[in-house]
């Protein structure tokens, strides 16, 4: 390998994959982590994209990386993540032995020193549009991010705490932890694959966890493996939920479990932390209600990142917790492009555009309504699609629903959804409709309901609305 | 003013000095805290030195400003920080009042974005040889040091935390709390002059204070009054100790009224924090002594400061918590070099020298054993000055001591102790040197006893041992 080399991994999160971490970037070379969920002509894509020297893989991928290694000619060697007893019987030419390759090395290495702004990491978005685009991370954005996420109302890991990460490090270094953790000292406890409930409540108990990160979909099922079972956790206080919105219903859940559950936001193009939902000192004597008010929310820039909202004109809007608009960000950890160029210019005045819709109160909470693409325009005035689908699935019947906007002759666009009915349940387009009656402003009701079977997704479980949008771009409202 | 300007300021800890960190580092100005506790002549060679354009006073150095005046012809006005309702009868030509300066703009400025290397602040040293040196700080290091001083491990200052600066925002930024505070939303409770036990305990009471730093002075009078009236602490959980070695006693005191205390260490040249004494996971569960030996040492490293320990020839010392050597730093908020040049290159291969001498354990916590240039190097071997000094006022008749190496054809230097009795208090030259016996290794008990009315000491209050080894230059050993 040579400085500045782009060097896959396939990888759950391991202490190989943490060796990785350090010896690449380490040695100037770039830590390339994919995401092995993603589909496997996507993740070719990557690997050629990035022209990956090497790719390092656990042995869980090796009939991926079999399917992989004829679409990527440019890789040298496929590095299998075990020593040489374990080495798999694999279909590929250029298999190399992760162990052995080490045991031919001294501990002598002198580590080179390099400009700052050299490149120690890169991560791939999965967007609902196009190709994946590449982040490449610099030591400097890395070293701040670090410092910042381990911040008091951040992750506030200090030597005394014991961090397992259930986001992977494949997912924008695992939101900083495989930083932050040898930064400060904390115990570092890698869960490899097993993520289910189970697995994951065993091994907090067996190693004292005390700060857990992850999305809502795992927590779901540890908090279920723990009702099942009666348990209560003996060492956890903390854990960070972030990747997709957090179900209020978790945090008081997490609550009574005597673990403070605590909603964070970001993007792989920054970092990936941007907000933080810690309270702030004021709210200490409020009551429970109002604290919980704060904690659904995505919580508080951290230190070094700035937001705003700003409407279609790019006008900034107040924070008063109900004015949304398209939000901004910038820092010193946040991306001004995609690698080789990739989507051109992304930034607006130096800000980089997050695709979120978003409220900000006066405290400074951020809150997320909707993605501006998925944001429907009538008449000039924005309705949230996000909050109508949460209304639509809190209805007993409805198991998933999508709103969108639909073409309208005189509002350019009006509300439609698109619903999927439990199994063996029962609702019509009107009592759907009716059901929407004081919960929303009027003119917020959608203005037509279509059942279908089943929605469109993303490889990472995400509503695929682009492809509904044209699915349903000809379709005549009944108000139209 | 202008940006590059140095603007001096003589204050204590109060919201308007606060407001000039802010307002003229903000706009590209360099903010130059001076010691107003120096000699007269110290501060005007200062202001000279640093070319400060304005410099702003608090009430109570009117006196000290008109002597300070005459001497200083350069600077352009001398600011009271004050309304116009109290702006002093003073003898100085250039007076202006700080609440008219600021009455007189809207808040409309806009402040100026400019390179991250752009100075930020100024600090001068007063050694204990030669003219004060100042330290310029950039925006940079300023916010690296920031996010390093509100690590977990560190202040970790939360927005839920109430923190009051005892250390003066004229001594080191006061280590860095001006900063941290607002960086983190903390409460910031600023004590202006009222240092004494009293006042301290009343503002910790009133404010809710949780976290305070301060240097073992202060402590003593706060202890003593908490001890005299027999009164607990309701809010307050750490006290960071600094700026000399804290006495083991204080930090059992504190223990016993529920407040951690937490030894720190730094230097004006590292802006300041190097290390901190915070426990490691491992320690929690080591009884109460074994942890009390990590306690009593300067702390580790905070992320971003290298140290090691190296002998008379520059080789680096094991870190057994044995070996002692002069201490060298390094890292983002190390200077590299006095303001306008003074002192020439100081650093040895990338390192600065610290000018102390310590020992480093294999758990990183680093323990000051001496200054380099007072150990006493006899026959190529180091015996701690400190060590010795500890030793002599453990005995109960001596009020205070130094040990100073003195000339010996044959061990180049032995130690000599130089003590002032308790008043009233009786010991000999024999009794005191017998005093040693057991507690030191043999060839560490020193040579001679000399009895004086009173030790020099600098404004600042620290031994002056050039002084002493000036004076006892000639001195001749009974064993020479």
């Amino acid at each position: 390998m040579r400085a500045g080399d782009r060097i896959g991994t396939l990888a759950w999160n391991g202490y190989r994959h943490l060796e990785l971490y350090y010896g690449v970037s380490g040695m100037g070379a770039v830590t390339h982590t994919i995401n092995p969920r993603l589909f496997a002509d996507q993740i070719a894509y990557i690997v050629n994209h990035a022209e990956d020297a090497y790719v390092f893989f656990d042995l869980t991928f090796v009939p991926l990386v079999e399917k992989l290694a004829p679409q990527c000619p440019g890789v040298r060697g496929w590095v299998a993540m075990t020593d040489r007893a374990h080495v798999p019987q694999a279909r590929l030419a250029k298999l190399l032995c992760y162990e052995d390759l080490l045991g031919a090395e001294n501990g002598d290495y002198a580590w080179p020193q390099f400009d700052e702004w050299a490149a120690s990491g890169l991560c791939y978005t999965s967007g609902t549009t196009g190709n994946p685009k590449g982040t490449l991370y610099a030591h400097r954005t890395t070293v701040l991010h670090a410092y910042a996420a381990s911040l008091p109302d951040v992750f506030n890991v200090s030597a005394r705490e014991v961090i397992l990460p259930v986001v992977p490090m494949f997912h924008v270094n695992s939101w900083g932890v495989a930083y932050l953790a040898p930064m400060n000292g904390a115990k570092l406890v890698l869960p490899g694959a097993g993520l289910d409930g189970k697995s994951l409540y065993e091994l907090f108990e067996t190693e004292g966890v005390t700060v857990t990160a992850g999305v809502p979909t795992v927590w779901l099922g540890l908090l279920a493996y723990v009702a099942e079972h009666g348990l209560r956790f003996s060492s956890l206080r903390r854990a960070v939920v972030g990747g997709s919105a957090c179900p209020p219903a978790m945090i008081t859940r997490f609550a009574e479990l005597g673990v403070e559950c605590i909603h964070a936001w970001g993007m792989t193009e920054m970092s990936p932390l941007g907000s933080f939902g810690m309270l702030k000192g004021k709210h200490l004597g409020m009551p429970p209600e109002q604290q919980f008010e704060k904690r659904v929310k995505q919580g508080r820039a951290i230190f070094g990142v700035e937001m705003k909202i700003v409407d279609g004109a790019g006008r900034e809007l107040p924070r008063d917790g109900k004015a949304f608009g398209d939000l901004l960000v910038r820092g010193p950890w946040v991306t001004c492009g995609y690698f080789k160029g990739e989507g051109g210019d992304i930034l607006r005045d130096g800000w980089f555009p997050t695709g979120d819709v978003a409220t900000i109160d006066p405290d400074g909470y951020m809150q997320i309504t909707d993605r501006s693409k998925d944001v429907i325009k009538s008449g000039g005035e924005w309705i949230s699609s996000i909050e109508l689908e949460n209304i639509a699935v809190a209805h007993p019947a409805i198991a998933e629903a999508a709103a969108i906007g639909a073409a309208h002759p005189k509002w350019d666009e009006r509300p439609l959804i698109v619903a999927v009915r439990k199994a063996g349940a029962e609702v019509t387009r009107e009592e759907l409709l009716t059901f929407y009656e004081g919960k929303v402003a009027k003119w917020w009701i959608p203005d037509d309901v279509v059942f279908v079977e089943a929605l469109p997704h993303t490889a990472t479980g995400k509503l695929l609305k682009t492809q509904l949008r044209q699915e349903f771009a000809k379709h005549k409202l009944p108000t139209a």
